[in-house]
């Protein structure tokens, strides 16, 4: 008998939060604002863009969430914030080619992974299925993928679920997919509020910190917040916390 | 300006139907039947036992597709179809513990690929998005690429559109999913009568014949039926077609 039984005993799928938990989405968008604003005579700090742009992430999937839209997926939402914010910056988008936005807006497809994210995954699908379960849509999970090298066995997450987390309906029907009791299944994730919310679903839970998310002056999410069945500092020291 | 074109020019995706074109679902079935029939009674042969299973499989997905029955994933029908197909080789499922009715309808989570398609895919994926597009469900295409090593960026089909193929539906939701007109994507399948459906709807075709998918006395899809973009006889001569 384990006097000290691992801990996500039972559970057969990793699922991924992944903005922010698998990539670096606010140096990535950075990275690819900053020629656009360049070229368009804005002088802001591109991750201050980054940043004015996720802000419009979660109302825009509120809209969806309360029924008040139709499910949409997450590069329409991306694409109509994008308009949004421009003006803030000083870009009129009515006055650009609406080629050089959809381009702009493929940014939310070219995140760089966290240094630990790649090796991490491949120890961990080792033993686990691992999955986005992201509110990112299908496609932009794919070339996020390919660019990055991340070895996801499948793409799960909102539009396979037809719901944003942190919608139940999110982390329910992803086990229910997976032809797993949600017991089964482990959300890994830097967020306390997804981490909550899929716990409240039955689903085990994986903290791990990404205190570099938001930049420098990052102040939420730097520790965790209810005692999570698993906290790693990155996705090696999980794989190694799960003994792999 | 090229005078020979790359057939599939402007493709961006390729989407494979799985059962015979990917994988032997015959012999596979029969291997993990022959142990089930043995243990209780039935000298039948394997093969016929798989031919029969699997003859059931098109009338339960059209209670689907016609409407009569609300979508349901193939794992429920191949469950249903066991208990009853069973009775025609001699066995009362109902005097069998549930589990190993559940352990055998796994079978078809355990499928080996054709010698080619492990290989052939590693080289189309080089340039093209590659996704089944299958009439099984998620996590049956997830624990037979984890099993054979299929290298699939991510899972799409019956699951993912909510309908099962030959619907249009199930080509139409694909291509949007991937957020590509659907002459950006190609349907690579062995059977004639899924080619025909995906054209309907716009989607590109290739045709790899799979003349063992029922055995030696196969008589349907031994060649084109109709003018195909590439017909290729194994997905290395696809890959080498598309100059991979």
């Amino acid at each position: 008998m384990r006097t000290n039984p691992m801990p996500l005993d039972g559970v057969r799928a990793l699922v991924f939060d992944v903005f922010g938990t698998v990539v670096d989405w606010r140096g990535g968008v950075a990275r690819e604002a900053a020629p656009f604003l360049a070229r368009h005579g804005s002088s802001a700090d591109p991750a201050l863009f980054a940043d004015a742009w996720r802000r419009r992430y979660q109302p825009a999937m509120e809209e969806v969430r309360s029924g008040r839209r139709p499910f949409t997926r997450l590069d329409v939402l991306h694409r109509e914030n994008l308009d949004a914010v421009l003006p803030d910056f000083g870009i009129d988008p009515a006055g650009l080619p609406a080629a050089e936005l959809d381009e702009l807006n493929l940014a939310w497809h070219r995140l760089d992974p966290w240094p630990d994210a790649v090796a991490g995954l491949a120890r961990l699908k080792a033993r686990y299925i691992i999955a986005p379960l992201s509110n990112g849509n299908i496609v932009l999970m794919i070339d996020m993928a390919r660019r990055a090298g991340l070895p996801w066995d499948a793409i799960l997450g909102a539009e396979v679920a037809r719901a944003y987390k942190p919608a139940p309906e999110a982390y329910l029907r992803t086990a229910e997919i997976l032809a797993m009791r949600p017991e089964e299944v482990c959300l890994v994730a830097a967020h306390n509020g997804d981490l909550a919310a899929a716990r409240r679903c039955g689903l085990r839970t994986a903290f791990v910190p990404r205190p570099a998310e938001h930049g420098p002056g990052q102040a939420t999410d730097l520790a965790p917040e209810e005692e999570w069945n698993v906290v790693a500092e990155d996705f090696g020291a999980l794989a190694a916390r799960l003994g792999l």
